[in-house]
């Protein structure tokens, strides 16, 4: 089964769910957002490569995204650690210590949590939060004619990633972007600020074209994008052409930016600080079978499901 | 580290954290509880003797009798599993119709959630609830001359998990307290509407006596009970004296029977159904080094850290 399919299973056995809409769950009854992030070692991190530290940060940055996404600030998080029993001081203390920095940092409060052994680190992290922003947003908001913006610099992450597993030399900007990601508050701000209406927004925590992909699916619009517009850092192309990599690949399919993808009316757009957010395409017609287009010079290339299932960053494609 | 050092280490890394306090945290701006717990493969469950149903049903249970311990009743959850990438399309469906029929019975929604692989299978589940009371519950909350009263029967849930782990017979009703056990939801609700005052309660997640040390602990109060006033079900006794086993250490130490505990006035007490609430001691006088006396007709243990440590179903005491 691949993610999609684990999905629908899903989907058609509850009820009353909202599970196969967007990363933060809207709780009506308060007004309120929820998200629910797991890392597992040796998937999602190794501890070879990051630090207890950086492993409390990035747990909670990951949920901080997902709200920021919803035009959310985190207010509280509850901590879930599972890991193995006969696991040093050090590490219990470090990861908290990243827990609790990055938690100031942003003005958020650890409500509790849950201690268990397990054989493999397990970070769980629920994060509730208020909206920012008289507005929603969700995967399905696209309209036609709008345009797809972006913030920050794409592929970073998963070309540091690539490093880090590799023993290659990257510049500091690649591997803090995958051992410390940012989240995009300041952006989400900034978003909520200038909106009039709901509008389609996400994280591309999976990268970049699935991000585009599920809002593209959610919404049933195709989009078309140039990706040559997608800004990247030049340590990113620096790292590529040094060791022959196509530095596309990273930015186009690499996951864990954390950055932010909007869908906003031109007139949006143009309200927006253009160092902060840029507009790589725009969205088409209603479409049955939507699909999104990759334009790169004279070539465009047309992005399917099946690509999707094959390409992204899902731990249950293999 | 034992569970205890762990938390320490906790407390002392984080400013802003109310860890150490309940299983519930109370998140003021909304008036609202969140309760988060994770169950792992081979350390909580195994599925040699469970059915994804059940783990599914048992998942959620545990965190609505956490919610129930602080007069809560759940309204949303999240739901973050992680299992093996090549697990079976049956496995998925059947955990989430377990999932789905428990929030049915009780009211809940799935409000969302998050999918990853990996090698064991991990349910993390956060539950948020509203108060069906005016008044708070915490371990600390627990004075002098307070009447201990539980719910249900104590031992069973252990006694069914041993009889499953060592291939022994044992009756119906102990394999369902392990596999399927019921959160004490209509208890609560009694509960909350006979009190007139903050009262100490939690659930007896990691076992009676566990539980009687951290609200003692936690209220510095020292506590006596009587153990032979603790109901427990006649099955136990069978299945004990069938295979030469000690029930009572099931009663004091067997975890995972999630009843309440709460400590109240006498006159509180009198008010209560005693078919549902059994008055099994009293809180003692302040002490700042408080125990827990457990009566057995002439003989007095007193129970204090070293032993709780040595003796609970702690995942870090191994």
């Amino acid at each position: 089964m691949n993610e999609f399919e684990i999905l629908d299973v899903i989907n058609n056995r509850l009820s009353s769910s909202e599970f196969l809409g967007d990363d933060c769950a809207f709780l009506e009854d308060w007004n309120i957002f929820v998200t629910h992030d797991t890392l597992v070692e040796d998937v999602h991190f190794t501890m070879h490569t990051t630090s207890p530290y950086l492993l409390g940060r990035k747990s909670v940055a990951v949920n901080l995204s997902d709200l920021a996404a919803a035009l959310c600030e985190a207010k509280y998080i509850t901590v879930s650690l599972s890991m193995p029993s006969d696991i040093k001081k050090s590490f219990v203390e470090e990861f908290y210590e990243g827990i609790n920095d990055i938690c100031n940092e942003y003005g958020v409060k650890v409500a509790g949590g849950d201690l268990t052994s397990s054989e493999k680190i397990v970070v769980s992290i629920c994060a509730v939060g208020k909206k920012i922003s008289l507005y929603r947003t969700s995967r399905k908001f696209a309209k036609n004619g709008d345009c797809i913006v972006i913030t920050g610099m794409h592929g970073s992450s998963s070309a540091g990633l690539y490093a880090l597993s590799e023993f290659l030399y990257a510049g500091e900007s690649l591997i803090n972007s995958h051992l410390n990601p940012v989240p995009a508050l300041k952006e989400s701000r900034i978003l909520s600020s200038v909106i009039d209406s709901n509008i389609a927004a996400m994280d591309t925590s999976d990268g970049l074209i699935d991000a585009l992909y599920k809002i593209s699916s959610a919404s049933n619009h195709s989009m078309e994008i140039d990706i040559n517009k997608v800004p990247f850092h030049p340590e990113l192309s620096l790292f590529c052409s040094y060791n022959k990599l196509d530095a596309k690949q990273f930015i186009k399919w690499g996951g864990e930016d954390y950055q932010l993808i909007a869908c906003v009316p031109k007139n949006i757009y143009e309200k927006l600080d253009k160092e902060l957010f840029t507009c790589i395409g725009k969205v088409l017609n209603k479409s049955t079978n939507p699909c999104v287009f990759v334009k790169d010079g004279e070539n465009t290339e047309k992005i399917t499901k099946d690509i999707v299932c094959r390409k992204t960053f899902s731990h249950f494609n293999n």
